[in-house]
């Protein structure tokens, strides 16, 4: 008997398979083509182990309320052919095991609550800084859920003073995400940002959205600890620009750890979310 | 045996009690002035009851984290002489009884959830827009609280294209607060909200930056209803531009439940704090 896993992102699956003790067997990626093309090669993955369970995180959006019809789904993704697709059906349609559905970010803030650098905490935010920016939050222990998945990466934010760009999220132009993943780094300063210079005065922007960002989930979740993950927090700097920028911008108002300790980089980098996904087969086995 | 509560505010408190069914047998408002003078009349109110708990909601920010030594206290106030008093402490020496402690708005929402705007919810989201600006979550029927009490007035916004104001928060200057409460309002048209007419442009900025804190709850925490209270959303044109504002904002990117389903006023005008911490009582005893 084993687990499964599964981190669904848009260029490519993550697919493990575990022993009792959470051990990884064998771990394969599959391109993110279209569904069918890609489900195929899931089962003939999984269907060499008796799996007792799957854990599942997806990208979004998703729908994660377990009384609508989307339960399960993948909603509107510009990832074409994978909007509406029923995920969690066809998964279950092979497979008649327990499976627990939830967001890629959700399923990482889990992994490195349990594993990783929230261990001991009973909550956490988890938010990644790459192709987009989002979050997964736990607390008590428990996947924070309201009726829809969170997109707190969509948050609008209030302008750095120097900043004029205008925005790359095709929904809202200058929300976070439009502001601060990868892609808007990369076409503000016109280089990508793992060859942009330290001193580039782009990353003053960059801790400004992120540091913002952070203190908005401070204010409206209060997490014990937030944990950043993702490619553009590869940079060493950056850590230490957005613990500064988020105590000038809190100026103060509501008491938090220090914040050494309570902004931090993630604890399994670029596995947060295959381990968390590992982890939450095993609660419903 | 009876139900006691108070609902504690920087200008004045309300005491009532309560019979088993609920029923409010007394009630009195208290003018907020020095702690001792406050709680004397507080304790010459209670002291006719024999009762069975206490619920409070306070005015904040507040020590809610039962782990932490200021746990029951008022933090940094601007009220002159209540930062740092020991709120629960100095009522738990004087009764021996179960009370439970909250903060203003968590009471308000949790007596908007179960006899207000937001029956037959089991989440919702309290906010105010009175001479500050405060939300108050409940999430699976239970207060949602993270480590520290939520202070979500105060998060940065995105500024409205024609909006120059600079901001009336001491700590932030154009945090939500800062922009929409209503002071903020009164200083930017010159004129009280109560007394502006319904015609002037200040109502548009107003419900961009509340539309927005709305998109932003909904994006971090996704209750299932929206409850706005507080003097300033005595407006009913107020309300309408709100949630077309947040429909024009939201640009279809999650889904949520039909705006005017969604976002709705308080269905306990001004006692939705004094009832829910009532019922607080009711579910500690
Ligand atoms: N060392 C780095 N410094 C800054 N940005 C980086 C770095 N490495 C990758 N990135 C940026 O991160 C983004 C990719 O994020 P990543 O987390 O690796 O993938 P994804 O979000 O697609 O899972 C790209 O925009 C890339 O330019
Ligand atoms: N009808 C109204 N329209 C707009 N603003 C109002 C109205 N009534 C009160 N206000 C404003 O609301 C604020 C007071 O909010 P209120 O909720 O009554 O008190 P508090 O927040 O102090 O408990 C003041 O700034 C006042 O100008
Ligand atoms: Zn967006
Ligand atoms: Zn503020």
């Amino acid at each position: 008997m084993c687990y499964g896993a599964i981190e669904a992102g848009g260029t490519k699956f993550v697919c493990a398979v575990a022993d009792e003790n959470l051990k990884i067997i064998k771990k394969v990626q599959i391109p993110t083509t279209s569904p069918q093309e890609t489900f195929k090669q899931i089962f003939s993955f999984f269907n060499a182990y008796d799996l007792k369970a799957i854990g599942i995180g997806s990208f979004g959006p998703i729908g994660t309320n377990p009384n609508q019809d989307n339960y399960g789904y993948i909603l509107a993704t510009p990832k074409k052919g994978w909007t509406n697709f029923d995920f969690l059906g066809t998964l279950k349609k092979r497979y008649d095991i327990p499976v627990v559905w939830t967001t890629d970010v959700n399923a990482a803030a889990y992994g490195e609550l349990l594993m990783g650098a929230a261990q001991g905490k009973t909550s956490c935010l988890y938010l990644t800084v790459g192709t987009g920016i989002g979050g997964g939050v736990i607390m008590d222990g428990q996947i924070f859920q309201g009726i829809a998945s969170p997109e707190m990466g969509h948050i609008y934010v209030k302008r750095h003073p120097q900043d004029e760009y205008e925005g790359i999220c095709p929904y809202h132009h200058d929300c976070l995400e439009g502001l601060a993943a990868g892609p808007s780094l990369e076409a503000r300063a016109g280089i990508k940002g793992q060859d942009l210079p330290i001193d580039h005065p782009v990353w003053d922007i960059q801790a400004y959205y992120i540091a913002q960002a952070l203190m908005t989930y401070t204010l409206t979740l209060s997490p014990e600890v937030i944990v950043l993950g993702g490619g553009v927090m590869n940079q060493d700097h950056l850590l230490r620009k957005i613990r500064q920028e988020f105590t000038t911008q809190m100026a103060g108002y509501v008491e938090t750890p220090d914040v050494e300790e309570y902004i931090v980089r993630w604890g399994l980098p670029n596995k947060s979310g295959i381990i968390g996904s590992l982890l939450l087969a095993q609660t419903i086995s």
